[in-house]
């Protein structure tokens, strides 16, 4: 089963540096006086398949967004599976195919891999971990503290398709539609608006587990800023909405796998959402908000109804193993 | 439980550049012309605390040595930590503790994470994967395909202590004296061989799973030659050799942790050996066979008994979960 597993992902992860088998990749990178991004994030979603995806394409989309939100090109990519005895090797082909084609959409590569497999009880399935590593080109300087008074808050799309598209899945819900699920790679998404307008962006975040609202207040907390965002600004479909309704669940709270969160100079941020409208996962950007200097460390919903309200963190994750 | 995990992380393994929270680590790197090499493995072991370690020293100790074997500086290193809902808490801090112990004597920092807990049944205990990152300096070339015929062939130490030591403990077997596993980093002795015989080094690899059998397979065949070990110059304990002959299993093919296996220059490896021997894990090192051009692809064990035999690599690996 080992060794299967093993020549299944070199003929299809197969590249010169992958190829050596030595017990560390080598990486043909001069990185000069620019700097690194290193990330990481398992991958436990359940269930494996789901529509618009699976948790292959969700394990490369995860790392090279990841990588992305600090303004790197992400250009290696490692691969940790754990399986489960008795995984079905055609599911197994359908993952790694997911992230074949998924690489290829973001344009980087697996140069070193490692497989366990477990026995049958000891782990539900699989489980893939991806580390990546980026390059960060001179004179960005994005994070999570850099949030300033004025910003613009932009989104990049429509929010809660990943969280709605595994959730009907689990509970075996049909809606006349299918939800997909969003999960995509946004680097190119970032490498257009950071080539377009350098030094403009600020803070960037995927709203992953916990969704906007967490992602949101983890900026406000690490900035040290007031937040303020329009409710009817935000974008969200209406099959989401009505499945939102239908499960008693606020989109805001649900996870995205192909969405970002920019806080960038107000003066740019009209002609950022406009440049980011070109290019496919970023075809429904939209400013929603901006960054007070009071409230520090609150985030604000002006809501559809005209009230206002804090948009807090969720005391407990409600929703494991949703990537 | 995942927010209390959080902080335990994060309160143990703090560092300005973690700190920072942002999706991936930006790091305080200029290699100019060095290269870097990356890294990566999953931690399934079974039972999680064992003599002489637990996962945590071993899944700081597997990437540190990784990058190792490429003649790597191991520098930053990623952890990815699946934990089944329920895993106590205090054993949690015990790993915790383990990793950065092992971290500080290796001189390595951990500089993002990522932490997912799945239901009770979902995953067996804890399971963690460490990603790592290394820069390699000028003037060195180590590979897995880069033995030469002429080449003498040194262990670091003693083999087969830490696959005793996982095996004993599952099968509940007692001996006299405790046998500890071998886990150790082994970037220290790397850095004293590579600094006091620069290029002398062709190939290393450490021997963990399918033991020092498989590891020096995996070198014949990937740099085409063949290679001839003598069986009563490889270093086993008394210990060992005795708990291998009650479980009837050969200390070549069982996994060491804290180990190395190195091809050298032949005019320099009584030195090099000498030298190996002042760093604590090296303590034992030994020339234990050549490369030769002929019988490619094959390794030949000149055993004990005086006979001549091929050492092939076992056709199932026989010991799941033992890193």
């Amino acid at each position: 089963m080992q060794q299967l597993i093993n020549s299944l992902i070199l003929k299809n992860f197969g590249n010169p540096i992958l190829n050596r088998l030595d017990d560390s990749a080598v990486l043909p990178l001069k990185t000069g006086n620019k700097r690194l991004a290193f990330t990481t994030d398992s991958f436990v979603v359940n269930p494996v398949f789901f529509p618009g995806g699976d948790i292959g394409t969700l394990a490369v989309c995860g790392t090279v967004n990841d990588l992305s939100m600090v303004g790197a090109r992400p250009l290696f990519l490692s691969a940790g599976v754990i399986i489960e005895e008795g995984f079905p090797l055609e599911q197994l082909k359908r993952i790694i195919l997911s992230m074949k084609k998924t690489m290829r959409a973001a344009g980087v590569r697996i140069v070193c891999g490692d497989t366990k497999v477990v026995n049958k009880g000891n782990c539900d399935k699989i489980f893939i971990n991806t580390a990546g590593i980026g390059i960060i080109d001179e004179g960005e300087n994005i994070g999570s503290a850099n949030a300033r008074p004025g910003d613009a808050v932009i989104i990049s799309g429509t929010v809660g398709e990943h969280g709605i598209a595994i959730l009907s899945r689990r509970e075996g819900l049909r809606f006349k539609t299918q939800l997909k699920s969003d999960c995509a790679p946004l680097n190119r998404l970032v490498g257009g608006m950071l080539k377009s307008f350098p030094g403009a962006v600020h803070v960037m975040r995927d709203p992953t587990r916990g969704g906007t609202a967490t992602a949101l207040n983890e900026i406000a907390e690490l900035s040290n800023v007031g937040i303020e965002v329009d409710e009817e600004r935000i974008p969200v479909t209406n099959k989401v909405r009505g499945a939102c309704e239908l499960l008693g669940i606020d989109p805001l709270y649900l996870p995205c796998e192909g969405r970002l969160l920019a806080f960038v100079d107000s003066r740019k941020a009209e002609a950022i959402v406009r440049r980011m409208r070109k290019i496919a996962p970023g075809r429904d950007a939209a400013i929603i908000g901006r960054v007070i200097a009071g409230h520090r460390k609150m985030v604000y919903l002006h809501t559809l109804s005209g009230s206002d309200r804090i948009l807090d963190i969720p005391i407990q994750d409600q929703m494991p193993r949703i990537c």
